[in-house]
């Protein structure tokens, strides 16, 4: 499904990190330099990017004072949501040739659920082998900080949702599953130091997105 | 968790079937029969008996015009609504000695996302003994009718779900999965002909609520 065995098709990229670590920043770099370079690509994201998934959303981050979420319903709800988005989104605009940039992927909930939540990884991994098939991201940038460093950033941002309401010991939990899991897959990982000023980083991802486009 | 296990503990009653088959009556005979009996008891459901569980109740079974659900995801909000109604609803109720009637659990999943939708069963398998543990229902009751008698019955009911606005011959597949795992586990189960006259299926009831009643 990847364009590692599938070179004429499209090209799916990733973003993953905590909070505040500047994805939205990231997104909107990328997307312009498609624009210029001018790709046939789509931004989407995760949980959410069709409307089924996009109501499994709102049940997963509207924060519910009535009713403790169980770490595994997450899960779940989270798998549901991405089976639907490959589907429906991901697949058929790989297939037409599309760059796919998505702002998180199955590697979140590595972080999120296995390492935030406490998931045992063997079940993550079982659900990913399942449901996800051959699917991964062609390359996946991690855009890491301490989580004091992020959460600092994000609450300036307004009304923050249930996973976001987590404290910072979640976080910094959330940060070393997203390292451990760089370590299962360091090819096709791009660890990107978020704590750097902004140009900096820009200049990262351009350095790494034209060589992409290079090949 | 179930009482074969703790037998000071409550009784896990589940009644599953097709549409149309007469479950709603048969828990409603049952809820008066319990408070005849003066037991402690609770009636619940599936999908749904949790606010969190109910929401994605909402997702599940919204006809969705713009979009069809993937199987798999079917099966995944199926069982994240389940651990939420296991953790939140079965287990306390269980342990504080109550009577647990559900009208559907996770045989539901083996009959319609197996047998209807067709995943592989040693899928929904995986699930259940991940995700379940232990906790199988006490008894069974299934309530069975061939298709066309179901839906003859039901369709005089209003708007329908998006299951419910499935074809004959899907809950032919969904009538034959019941009965396919009732052949896995024929101790649990008791398959009540819903064929017969209502007084004749009320009988049936009494006498099974009457054995337990009497252990």
């Amino acid at each position: 499904m990847t364009t590692q065995e599938n070179p004429q098709k499209g090209f799916f990229l990733t973003i993953e990190g905590i909070e505040g670590v500047g994805k939205s920043t990231a997104l909107k770099f990328i997307q312009d330099y498609l624009t210029q370079a001018n790709k046939n690509f789509i931004v989407t994201r995760e949980p959410g990017g069709t409307p089924i998934a996009e109501q499994i959303r709102q049940v997963l981050l509207t924060p519910n004072s009535a009713e403790t979420m169980i770490p595994e319903t997450e899960l779940l709800l989270m798998f549901a949501c991405r089976v639907q988005h490959i589907h429906q989104v991901i697949l058929p605009a790989l297939a037409a040739g599309k760059w796919v940039v998505s702002d998180r992927y199955s590697d979140a909930s590595f972080a999120y659920q296995g390492g935030g939540r406490g998931i045992d990884v063997s079940r993550i991994e079982m659900l990913e082998k399942w449901l996800l098939q051959d699917l991964r991201p062609d390359l996946t940038l991690l855009l890491d900080a301490p989580a004091q460093i992020g959460l600092e950033r994000a609450k300036h941002r307004g009304p923050q949702d249930r996973i976001e309401q987590e404290k910072m010991a979640f976080f910094e939990r959330v940060r070393r599953g997203y390292l451990d899991r760089m370590q299962q897959d360091k090819k096709r990982f791009r660890l990107i130091d978020a704590t750097q000023p902004l140009e900096n980083v820009r200049t990262t991802l351009k350095r790494i997105l034209d060589a992409i486009n290079q090949q």
